[in-house]
């Protein structure tokens, strides 16, 4: 703590990233990374950006990629905001729409950066345990709140939610914000995006880190009425006008139109996601089920700490959350098949021991 | 305004920035670019890096560029703060540094983003007026507060502080951060890194956007002693951990390194700004004397929104301030001689009508 600090500085738990270090012949299973590269288009359009024009800044707005998500969701540009990976959207998100008298609710195991951007921005948040399945249990929301932060598929579990169920926590709240934070939708979750045009009051948010593979290249974007997009856009013009670069917004847009490459990506990582359960099931992991590119995992007899460990010193990195209820599990990434099999082979070491 | 909004968003002012219209042959003069384009080892290593590891986050602490920066300035990169853009780091400096219990001071005449942050943050200010020539008179600043910015040079007046004068001013509140904001110091202000080690109250901002050419890559620093850093650093991690994607960190980390290519290109502009002025003299403007790239000018008859909207029908863009002390003043970005060649021209047909 120094006298030159704000406050609020000293008050702040910040969110900890996975790590991302550099270890020879790494299998890096800990941040959700798509195993698979981005589009060649986006990589292509990037090598005709990166001239001379960088001189100039970017478009502010980022036009075009609003105007190519539009396209890609049935909607209009003025239904789309864009930022500097979900993160930063999420961060706008929690301060343009999700401070009210009334608290807001999100689930007990979520994900982490939750109350962090609730302590960042002097938000009161009620926390609602998930069942003992690990599931979000609906009912358990039908109170009285100012905004309701949900991921679809929830993170770290993996977990989904049926659109019938995040349409009913909609009708339920009319007066209330509801975000749907979508970063894992594409590996076999239900979108809300279809319920935008009936639901003023839903925020979905995406990401082309993972089902886009671009977690390099930083770009978030927020689905949602006119009214919604409009708070977020304030916000962000009162923080910096130009969150995204200009590589960024030609590849992006590129990455956006490239459906047959996204699906082709994604497709192999359920595929892969499939096999490992599978495989994890046969050496006594307990396993939640799964709609996200990664599975949450814990073993019926071995710590989740002390499989961590182990995986290290054979050069496969996975993610443990310190939370009481979830200590134990290993929340692993969906790798290559290759990837995925040297896990499996160095828990089978592991487990023999 | 809608029920959905945090109560915040309505009480927003958001900057508008420089528009960035797309007008065929235009010169555009309105937003401080540098009209070289960088580093070309820095659009090398961007060609490098943009490949299918783009799929892996970035490191979220820059590493590289830290180290970069801080040998450029012979600092440690624990006293290097890297940002998505310098309004990105100043608005984490806002929030992190700014807002205390006495207020904050900044020149009623200055970077017009700063009341937009204020409102953002709730941070109480007081804007203190410039003199009769918009000099930043430093015994006005003789006065309790919180905290200290200004930029040096000046925006929009380009009006540069002399190093004594920003010493004194860190002796003279040794309880307050006082953050110099050096956006266009490369082209002939005196940089206050030096005070660094001396001085645990500066917090110096530096951005990539002018004299580094990479408005479009968005990449701003801040320069102080590991306190001032540390808070930054809390903030950032509570809202985004990967503000630089990884583009952005090769291009920059090569940009820093390539002092050639920096020391010709701020060369040129000075030089052109120096024609540029006598050039606008003669054409009876006053200039307020600048070291940035850019002038600040009005002229002895002539509106400043006559002038505007006759150079924008010449295709020349330039930018006016619709503030109360400064509305007939033109900011006049410096471009290559040709560029500056044409907007006198266009002047000197407009004058003569």
């Amino acid at each position: 703590m120094s006298r030159y600090w704000s406050d609020i500085v000293s008050k702040l738990r910040p969110y900890v990233a996975g790590e991302q270090p550099r270890i020879p012949g790494l299998v890096k299973l800990n941040t959700n990374e798509n195993p698979y590269g981005p589009s060649p288009k986006a990589l292509e359009a990037i090598g005709q950006a990166a001239d001379e024009r960088l001189r100039l800044y970017p478009d502010p707005a980022a036009t075009e990629l609003r105007e190519a998500i539009a396209a890609r969701f049935g909607l209009t540009a003025e239904e789309v905001f864009i930022g500097n990976g979900s993160d930063e959207v999420l961060a706008h998100t929690f301060q343009a729409l999700l401070k009210h008298d009334l608290p807001l609710l999100y689930p007990d195991v979520t994900y982490s950066f939750y109350p962090t951007y609730c302590l960042l921005y002097g938000i009161e948040a009620i926390e609602i345990p998930v069942d003992e399945q690990f599931r979000i249990k609906l009912s358990d929301y039908d109170r009285s709140c100012g905004a309701i932060i949900i991921p679809n598929p929830n993170a770290p579990t993996g977990i989904g939610l049926p659109l019938a169920e995040v349409e009913a926590l909609l009708a339920a709240h009319p007066d209330a914000v509801v975000v749907i934070d979508e970063a894992y939708v594409d590996f076999g979750g239900e979108s809300a995006v279809p319920l935008i045009s009936k639901y003023p009051n839903l925020l979905v948010v995406q990401t082309l880190s993972k089902s886009r593979s671009f977690a390099g290249l930083r770009v978030g974007f927020a689905l949602g009425q006119r009214d919604l997009i409009e708070a977020l856009a304030r916000v962000k013009d009162s923080f910096n006008s130009y969150p995204l670069d200009r590589l960024a917004q030609v590849a992006a847009t590129a990455a956006i139109k490239d459906e047959a490459w996204f699906e082709t990506s994604r497709r192999k990582v359920i595929a892969s996601r499939k096999s490992l359960v599978g495989e994890l099931d046969a050496l006594d992991f307990e396993i939640l089920p799964s709609q996200a590119n990664f599975v949450f995992a814990r073993h019926k007899s071995r710590s989740g700490a002390e499989l961590l460990a182990a995986l290290r010193e054979r050069a496969v990195l996975v993610r443990l959350f310190a939370k009481p209820r979830i200590a134990d599990f290993l929340r692993i990434s969906i790798g290559t098949d290759e990837e995925c099999a040297r896990l499996v082979s160095a828990l089978k070491e592991i487990l023999a021991a």
